[in-house]
């Protein structure tokens, strides 16, 4: 299957059947829906020894092709994992079905009774790397809200992926639901992924998920559109009105609650005014591992920070190292944001209630906060349930892309012989 | 301004102003917006022998060309015209102000408070054919959603579109909002377009309005997202439940009311089994002027009827001509629709709430119909207000995009200090 009109033919192939499927799907009731991710979910479970001797399959191939620790501990699967993931399947049944809700209703003078109702999207795209549980996961919240899903994961996760699909199909087909609603692309030839961004009459929307360079090499390319975000360079402001206490707890956890997720602070802005607080909250900082690096003034304020470059100020460091900046006043804070930034999470740490509202009016990020943490951008933290991930974009989809946010919408419009004059 | 790399640079320039004022128009009042749109409205009446002597010049260009009569129609202005570009100004005016309008409000089980609010997009591109008119209205449609605009008019209508968009200039200065909210691409070249299409660090959406040859175009080249339409191909659904008398006063307004809008009905699909209604709406629309074209079933029925083609059932009329075709059953209708429609506008007109709420449900088009004209598919019709035109795409707007289509949204989330677990 290198044959570049195989791979076309395949996955037109697959974009057909997705959007037969994507057709039924439309009337699916919540109840067969839900049938099949308690399906799914038991079948992951009753499959848990298959799915890891698949798992162990991926796992040799890639210590062959020579993985980092970090990216085999993605890959790997034990009984706690598979657990999860059924979990996870269980976890989609308990939220509301997005589809059929009416989200306004109004009537005209005419007498026209116009409703907005929510439908299905259509057909969606998931492009990955390589975590296993992402076939399921993505799978379930695309079915739950009535799409039809084409899966891509990595190549690394082949097999393990290859093992879960099969438990999601066992589940549709005991629901009656047609097991095209969830498929995945069959090749780990990459071709297969070209092809999928060019199907802009058979998939309505991709979602990226992986680092900047899957992301970004997907976003030059795509015909298709996508929710996507390339990278989380999320800020923390400190001004002089914070409570000293909260602003050292705050970017601790902002920063070093977990180093490897969109929302941790990357840069923490200290306000001229504020420098009395820098130093402890530099002592929180590296007590917990963290380097720090900054501009020549906050250098001056603490011996222990290492200067900083201007391109520290656009990198997501993904691990323990923050980028210190000294800025007069909101905006300049909020100058350097919208020149700096990624439109992702930026937060604010102030006892001035002015000062939070403005930050939160000019800020143009997908998610802005007072007085917490930037951790806490997440569809499942906002009450939102799962997520399929965050946007950056403005269209459609911003911040935590939930089921809700997985629909697209239609008017129903009821007359009684009405005719336009 | 031929040269490709001047035209690159020109829209580049254009793009970084528009950036610019989008910035300022975030935190821009409505009463400044108002202001604005008021000025301009003024300017407009005050400018009339102007505008009237620019359009003179584009009227001589159109008729060197050899425009068509009603190409020229909708080139030309008057006292009239432009008092209507006015007032569609005012109108505006009226319409409330979607930015900052906070959508969805919680709290979570920690204290963050929860909200998400309205922002604007940022910059909105507008391709449009002759019509100066648009140059006002979609212009102060973006500016009173908080967006920067950036128009490009057809190379007809240059003069005038420029002369109104002096009167929108005047209307931004004098409220003291950037002149560059609005502005226009300043030549005919149409390079200009193709680098537009490739602006997706400066241009949010483009709403391309025009014919269908112009839409294919602009989306086969587009990098940046657009709310489109290809075309209106309409269908009313004629059951055997069907009030007679609704029916035909139904089918003659949905098909002749105006044959040129994209609400206009192209295909009238008459059940099997209400056949014998056939020949009272055949009567009605020839009455009115209108062609019938249909298959072998409808012309049994009704000697009238000349023989449809398969074309004619994917062709936009826009036009005295209505494509007829009989249909067995309630399935069989949505099949044809599926099959055929443009996912627009589509109606049935029936006694039987059931045969109703099934066809409400699984046609999949941005506006489903009972019981009424599909010519009442129409921002204003839908108490929306003006609108820039109408999505069949099933992201972010879907069906007349007025206001509040034009806008994104943010998460703000007010805490007291709470850290992520």
């Amino acid at each position: 299957m290198t044959n570049k009109s195989n791979i076309v033919e395949l996955m037109h192939g697959i974009g057909n059947v997705a959007n037969e499927a994507a057709r039924q799907l439309t009337t699916a009731s919540t109840k067969s829906k839900n049938a099949a991710l308690l399906g799914a979910a038991k079948a992951i479970r009753c499959n848990q020894n298959r799915i890891m001797s698949e798992n162990a399959k991926d796992m040799a191939f890639g210590q062959e092709k020579g993985l980092t620790r970090a990216m085999l501990d993605r890959l790997s699967l034990d009984e706690k994992r598979i657990a999860a993931i059924a979990k996870g399947l269980t976890d989609i049944i308990a939220l509301p079905d997005p589809i059929g809700v009416i989200t306004d209703a109004w009537e005209r003078p005419n007498g026209l009774k116009i409703e907005r109702r929510r439908t299905p999207l259509g057909v969606i795209g998931v492009i990955y790397e390589s975590r296993p549980n992402v076939t399921a996961d993505a799978g379930a919240l695309c079915l739950k809200a009535g799409n039809a899903a084409i899966l891509r994961g990595g190549s690394e996760s082949f097999h393990s992926s290859g093992a879960i699909l099969d438990c999601l199909a066992e589940g549709l087909r005991e629901a009656g639901l047609p097991t095209a609603a969830i498929q995945r692309v069959p090749t780990r030839d990459r071709a297969a992924v070209g092809e999928m961004l060019t199907m802009v009459d058979h998939i309505d929307v991709i979602v990226p998920r992986g680092g900047k360079s899957l992301v970004e090499r997907i976003s030059a390319e795509s015909r298709v559109p996508l929710f996507k975000h390339l990278e989380g360079i999320c800020h923390t402001y400190v001004t002089a009105d914070a409570d000293p206490e909260m602003a050292g707890n705050i970017v601790l956890n902002a920063k070093m609650r977990r180093t490897g997720i969109c929302g941790a602070t990357e840069t923490l802005l200290i306000d001229r005014a504020a420098r009395a607080q820098l130093s402890r909250i530099v002592d929180k900082l590296t007590e917990a591992g963290c380097e720090v690096r900054g501009d020549a003034r906050t250098q001056e304020a603490d011996q222990r920070i290492v200067p900083a470059s201007d391109e520290d100020w656009t990198t997501e460091y993904l691990d323990s190292i923050i980028s210190v900046r000294t800025v007069d006043g909101l905006p300049a804070a909020i100058e350097h944001i919208a020149e700096h930034g990624s439109n992702h999470t930026e937060a604010i740490i102030t006892e001035n209630s002015a000062t939070a509202e403005t930050f939160l009016n000019e800020v143009d990020s997908a998610i802005v906060m007072v007085n917490t943490s930037t951790q806490f951008a997440d569809g499942g933290e906002f009450g939102m349930g799962a997520e399929i991930g965050i946007s950056t974009g403005k269209l459609h989809a911003r911040g935590p892309v939930g089921l809700e946010q997985l629909t697209s919408m239609k008017y129903v419009v009821r007359g009684s012989g009405q005719c336009r004059p």
